[in-house]
């Protein structure tokens, strides 16, 4: 595929506000977006030149959509791997691919795929019943956590088991589904590494964020993170390996447990931009989602020179619905339009320099 | 009017780039935007949540269309005052309102508007025929400009003339339209002011940047503008005093000439976000697009802190065909969608840090 010009159309897979970031980032560059989601009146639809409304199993809309697309990319994990297949048979560029899909959409193949890079993870064994709980539970040392294989985010999906516990209901709980059980991490703090890889294999990573969770839901990401230069050495390796093997053309983000001896294992990897990525525009030289259309347009990357100290809160259910002219008080606002505040929904976040 | 939250529509009169990046600083606070134009796919609506085409002269397209929004702003001077003062009979809030409109659209009214309000003015004169010169002409010294009173822009519909020269030829190369006939001024730079004031009456100015047109057309803005802080003080008194006597809400510009003797004359003001503000959003906490939303949707004025030096450079026309890849190398690139690059066009522009 040859570099995109302005004017060129950008397609868009999902309609959230990581695809509304995005779409926003490529008009600046003078590109057009086309955004094909199944949901009505999308953030992301909200700023874009065009949308399509169709499911991600609908081929033949999607191919339909396609064609007046330079390129499709996509804003979240879940999109199924056979849409972007189809895609790509039918001649259309999707950067970054289906493989990153296909490897990240099932936490038992993207463990697995992590240690084939050579990037070290917490233990994990495969769980297809109860019954393949208790031995690893124990050789974890007693504690672990469940996860479904597939579709959990934002700490859904998920249940912390002690030896003793009734995995039988544990299991059912996540109605039974292929699991994977994790060891518990005891970690000293959560970074992760936001890298962009272009189409001929050049790379930049961002200055990493150390991230705070809270109910397995990202609250704050704070830069500099305060590594040590060779962790964080080794934790930018780990990334570059990951994104060569897949031959990654896009931004990625991998998440890391820091142990306190400076062991590094990888948690999961986001094969798009990044909510820990959310504070790059505002401190960077080139924010992550200008970086993401860059290399999806086949432009070379930009600088990711950080010229401040800054850190990103999330906003959460109804701490959004604070009048947003008193939120921005103290920082640069940036809000979603969704239209209705759940609780623990990401509704927006709030960029502060730190002085 | 109350202040908007996230989900209300602001309604811009006006399709091109200035509505394009109002639109896009909208949607980051979470705002919808709605877009009305007589043009066809143009740079705002591609970015926007909606939009509805037609005439400014078609009022009742307007009001169909304003029923959708909660505040209606503009992005061009040149919008009719009917149609402001349709909008707002009809119960609309029309932020900065009509007066503005009235004052700026016609040059012989702007530059008396303006010495009402204390603000010194190169030397003017009405000129209805070409008999309407001579007199004046000599009285400036034997130089001057011949502007038609309406629809000038970027040096178009603009003369210069000398003792001797063919009044009548000048006068229809006018087409014989309504002029004003103003001195020529031995400037030494020019300078802007770009204000923003609220619904409450609070103003901020940013840092001025000086500007530096070629063919009449901006060419390159640098902050800081090295004035001296007497002379600063007193362009800022001159704009928070226009902005003051229209009861004005959102962002303006008001431009200066400034003599070697620190003398400020004031040239015209647009009311509206500047060409000459463009690098707010890369080097200050709030750039101009989002001031102006904020003071539309009646939220206090961010903060108009300058982070580090900067410079704005225009592309016009084919300049912008320059592979965008290699024109943003060392800069921050913003391309406005147009699909003609007709010379002398303002495609894009490019902000770059000074050291």
């Amino acid at each position: 595929m040859k570099a995109l010009t302005a004017g060129a159309t950008i397609g868009i897979l999902g309609g959230g506000q990581l695809g509304r970031m995005m779409a926003s980032a490529a008009a600046q560059l003078g590109f057009d977006v086309s955004i094909y989601c199944p949901e009505h009146d999308s953030p992301a639809a909200r700023v874009s030149a065009s949308h399509a409304l169709g499911a991600y199993t609908d081929i033949e809309a999607l191919l339909d959509w396609a064609e007046g697309c330079d390129v499709v990319t996509y804003e979240f994990e879940n999109v199924p791997v056979e849409a972007a297949k189809a895609l790509i048979d039918a001649g259309i560029s999707v950067r970054p691919g289906s493989q990153p899909l296909e490897v990240s959409q099932d936490r038992l193949v993207e463990k697995s795929f992590l240690r084939d890079c050579g990037i070290e993870t917490a233990d994990f064994a495969e769980v297809n019943s109860a019954e393949d709980i208790a031995e690893p539970l124990n050789r974890f040392g007693g504690s672990g956590i469940l996860k479904t294989r597939r579709d959990g985010y934002d700490g859904k999906g998920q249940v912390r088991l002690e030896t003793g516990d009734d995995f039988e209901a544990a299991h059912k709980a996540l109605a039974n589904a292929p699991c994977i059980l994790e060891a518990m991490v005891p970690f000293e703090r959560e970074v992760s590494v936001i890298i962009a890889r272009d189409a001929v294999g050049d790379m930049l990573c961002y200055d990493l964020p150390r991230n705070e969770h809270v109910n397995g839901i990202l609250k704050r990401s704070v830069v500099p993170s305060n590594l040590n230069e060779d962790v964080t050495k080794r934790a930018e390796a780990a990334a570059e390996a990951l994104a060569n093997a897949m031959n990654y053309v896009g931004v990625l983000a991998l998440e890391f447990f820091v142990l306190e001896d400076g062991t590094l294992l990888a948690n999961e990897f986001a094969p798009r931009v990044h909510n820990s990525g959310h504070w790059t525009p505002e401190a960077c030289a080139t924010g992550q989602f200008e970086q993401h259309i860059r290399a999806v347009a086949g432009w070379p990357l930009g600088p990711v020179t950080r010229y401040h100290d800054i850190e990103m809160l999330n906003l959460l259910g109804e701490e959004a619905l604070v009048p947003p002219d008193v939120l921005s008080v103290d920082g640069v606002l940036t809000l979603y339009g969704k239209r209705e505040a759940k609780p623990g929904r990401k509704m927006g976040h709030l960029v502060r320099r730190r002085s």
